[in-house]
């Protein structure tokens, strides 16, 4: 029998995780670490400062390499493809190094429910893996404690969405504020700016950590700049934003 | 000058506090602990608990009273009202114990950003303080950690919205995964339950956690009842649940 324990980390900074994430690092007997290519080795090494910060006991840590997503135009099919692979994976290092059965830990980046594959790889393993989830902080809380902003306006609604959505669709209907996760491309560049102010961050909760707010029209276009050269200074950048319209604008 | 703490300290659990929240309640020189009346003491006593737990230093602690919000029929009336009174508190608390300034903190259930009062609270201090936040886990998250689900579908974008908004104004438009919060009324009473799924959970991460899920239809009327008897049991409740709406019903 396997116990896979998914914790969340945070963004990065030791100082996210809870105390339930670190008793349960000090629980699992194996925890894997998985390596993502020389231009993401920062990712790595946080989790490496995480478990030599915090593993107090006899917990084996193994780094496994990542396999690469098919770039197929079909986004859906190739991620499915690719959970299939890492939760094969997963399973080849249980094999390997729990023959016996045991706990096995993943750090997850932010918190396992949000916009993270590792439950849906998990829900590959079958009935025999017993799966159990330690929340994290996720990177919109990191986002709003940095800023010192509520995410909610006062008895109002926030969508959660991803910059693929906001470019394909625009600005969703019902809602004047919105969290942008996963955007790579800067979708609120094809947003009307007026009356609407951005807060943004990147690195959330590291030491490289970077922020910027302010009206949309005013301190968007310098924010792309600034992702651009962060991400080629960096070689990754993580970021997220939210996206607050003037109620006046709502339609 | 008084800088103050907002310490966001997850559901109740005192594993989930993050490391950051620990450093930050004893680097504390005060801790101010509302009580809210006997019905919810239990709030009090679980912030008295993560204090003798985590505390190590001299940081003092300080119980006060919160005023009572008037029941007018203009809500945002009240709020605003009732968020002058607390600010007042929180200044005389710091004139008191902290003549010569110092750190204060207050424990925020869940996380400051999310549909809690703090920061607004927080905002009518002036310049003179300064804040900051320390995210938490939120009852969302763990929610979803409970139940060892995603909160979001697979690139889909998730709706966090109030019982309230959603009594009002029904199902909203554009999204087919809603978490809802702060609702006394069980608003999923008015929605038509076909193809629709419920996860629901009370008093998150605490001994006493209670959990639900399956079809609205099925198990909607039986956390209805059971909400009833807990609230009776308890004398408070706080729940949160995540609809999932089937794809199909989309319109």
């Amino acid at each position: 029998m396997i116990r896979l324990l998914l914790i969340g980390i945070g963004t990065g900074n030791p100082d996210h995780l809870t105390r339930a994430a670190t008793k349960a690092m000090n629980d699992a007997d194996l925890i894997l670490l998985p390596r993502k290519g020389d231009a993401k080795s920062d990712l790595i090494d946080l989790r490496r400062t995480i478990c030599a910060q915090l593993l107090t006991g006899p917990t084996r840590i193994v780094e496994f390499d990542m396999p690469v997503r098919a770039a197929e135009p079909a986004y859906l099919d190739a991620v499915t493809g690719w959970h299939d692979a890492i939760a094969g994976l997963w399973m080849e290092q249980a094999a390997l190094h729990l023959p016996d059965g045991g706990t096995m830990a993943l750090l997850v980046w932010g918190d396992p429910s949000l916009y993270d594959s590792s439950l849906r790889i998990a829900a590959r393993l079958g009935p025999k893996v017993d799966i159990r989830v330690i929340p994290g902080i996720t990177s919109i809380q990191a986002l709003t404690a940095a800023h010192g902003i509520c995410l909610n306006r006062l008895a109002e609604p926030v969508l959660i969405t991803t910059g693929r959505r906001l470019r394909e669709q625009g600005w969703p209907p019902g809602v004047n504020d919105i969290v942008v996760m996963l955007d790579g491309h800067c979708a609120f560049r094809d947003l009307p700016p007026q009356d609407m102010l951005i807060w943004w961050g990147a690195y959330l909760g590291m030491d490289c950590e970077e922020l910027a707010r302010g009206p949309l029209g005013e301190v968007g276009p310098a924010i792309v700049e600034r992702r651009a050269a962060l991400r080629a200074r960096h070689g990754w950048i993580m970021d997220v934003y939210l996206l607050r319209r003037a109620p006046a604008a709502f339609n």
